[in-house]
């Protein structure tokens, strides 16, 4: 059983707001809609956040990290220890996901979600039911309790950022073997042939990408998993901790009222096992990017076919949305900022 | 005849400096890659710029202005008088760019290159040969000395910008019927079709476009512009004058080895018009977005067909670029902060 608080329902988006904002955006200095999709998040923004002036200048990120049993199969290009070395770079600094949180005025919080480490890490909070998910090519990779654990522990992240009254919530992963994990659930979810899901990760080439499509398959043959599978077998069966967090953080935050910018394939996946575990969260989604992961547009597809950004990356550790972040600041400083054809005696279209 | 200077070859890149970022890139704590887009603009910034640190930390913005005489043909939505009357907001902080330009730290230097206005206008730079160009239905829109003089007028600005030793340079126009002028001129220079280049400008509707169409063949036809057209002949023929002002100013910028980014529609334009004359400036575009104006697809066929964003913008005013400088501000932070394997003693890949 899911906790029951994963089912309550996320609040409505405020259709005054959406409605005002509409209205704002008409008014000011330039030809209708020539501010193209930055209009649009900006009115998104005032519905969600049920206000005239949107915001997304507190923008809190929160890493989750975790092990991955398949990582035995070889499904990674790096070794399993990257995961832990990484964690540590988080916290000192030194990773992408540092450098932006530091450059976008965001704190960055890491939580070790299920990672391997057997003592906790300076610098991450430790919140995990196991050391590392188990081989889902030989068992069910997670336990039920092990899964109610994982979304709490994304509750327990949210409940601590929410201190911050953010305008928005990051959320970005680590885990080597993840991308095998994540395409095996989407797979599971979508019911779309696994070598289409198989993407490269981390590097693999393509021979390492056609035994991670078959490993995928004989995951989803062994456990059963086909077409109406219910979220929390896909998640017991071939799951992972820190994606089953992240699912958890978003359904938290968008009941909180809290807007969720979504990173790349791994928190995709876990934002669409989000909306199946509860379509009401589905609203408080804004997609930052189009990674260059294979599964990742199949995934698009099920929940927002056009992301905001389109450069070929494929890092994860929420580092697209991140870059994705300045462009919903300066859609929002337009909306709230810009002159109106009255204030700046400007002629209206003839 | 143009501007001698106009010829003069810009500095070849940095191909030492660019060899170091490549080599910087693979050694930072990440997948070979997976930072996509952003790894080649650090890299070309690196190379353009001779440094290991490249920067888009100091980006002046400019904004030049001009009338256009085919605005007498019901070519815009708006009225001409709004070209005037947005200078006005530019320089009072209300406009799309005046608000960018404020959140992103750059300062806006707005240039009258060419409008109707009287008198010079308050927090205007006036450096303008004449009152709007001629109406090119009827005539030939500028005299080869006004093209000379907004060629110039473009390298002053850059010069006065140079004062602020710029680690990239932005430029914006405004110009009630510049999307016309600016089409019949991509037509002239890509041999391309007057209705595939014509777009809805400010928000005309398809009749507008059509009629659009027709003006530009109608043009191309009245003063013999077809492939082989020279640039000065383009520019005489149907030029305007803040367009014109854009090309000299990025053929400046890149002489004095400052790369530029690139706008939308206009702005593309401009830049074709400055790689025609001068071909060596082409390594220091970089380019912002792809706009919603219908020809500018066509415009970046020939220049660069992949620019940072599709955010479906038509605003111009340089707000495009402005949009796209802090993905170049990352880039740079990622390339110069981030730790290597070594420093981060994180394994490399097996």
């Amino acid at each position: 059983m899911l906790p029951e608080w994963v089912h309550h329902d996320c609040p409505a988006i405020s259709l005054s707001h959406r409605d005002a904002a509409l209205v704002r955006q008409s008014e000011l200095t330039k030809p209708p809609g020539a501010l193209g999709r930055l209009e649009a998040l900006a009115v998104e923004l005032a519905a969600l956040q049920h206000t005239d002036r949107p915001s997304a200048a507190r923008a809190p990120i929160i890493i989750f990290a975790g092990d991955h049993g398949i990582a035995a199969q070889g499904v990674s290009a790096f070794p399993q220890e990257v995961t832990i070395a990484m964690l540590a770079n988080f916290a000192g600094g030194g990773a992408a996901i540092s450098v932006l949180a530091r450059e976008l005025g965001s704190s960055l919080e890491v939580v070790d979600a299920g990672t391997l480490a057997d003592t906790p890490l300076p610098g991450v909070v430790t919140d995990k039911p196991r050391r590392g998910s188990r081989d889902f090519s030989q068992e069910a990779a997670l336990e039920a309790s092990e899964v109610a654990f994982a979304l709490d522990c994304g509750q327990r992240a949210v409940a601590r950022a929410s201190l911050q009254s953010p305008d928005i919530l990051i959320f970005g992963e680590m885990g080597i073997g993840n991308t095998t994990t994540s395409a095996t659930m989407a797979a599971a979810l979508l019911a779309t042939g696994p070598d289409l899901m198989a993407g490269r990760g981390t590097g693999l080439d393509s021979a390492g990408r056609a035994r991670k499509g078959q490993i995928i398959a004989a995951a989803l043959s062994r456990h059963g998993l086909r077409a109406g599978a219910t979220p929390e077998q896909v998640l017991c069966a071939v799951g992972g901790l820190e994606i089953a967090a992240i699912s958890g953080a978003i359904i938290a935050a968008a009941q909180r009222r809290i807007p969720v910018l979504v990173d790349g394939f791994i928190v995709s996946v876990a934002a669409l096992m989000a909306v199946r575990i509860n379509p009401s969260c589905r609203p408080y989604l804004l997609f930052s990017h189009r990674s260059a992961e294979q599964g990742h547009r199949l995934v698009l597809e099920a929940l927002e076919p056009r992301p905001l950004l389109d450069l070929d990356l494929r890092l994860g550790e929420g580092s697209g949305a991140a870059l994705a972040l300045p462009i919903l600041r300066l859609a929002c400083a337009l909306h709230n900022q810009m002159a109106t054809f009255a204030e700046a005696a400007v002629p209206e279209r003839a």
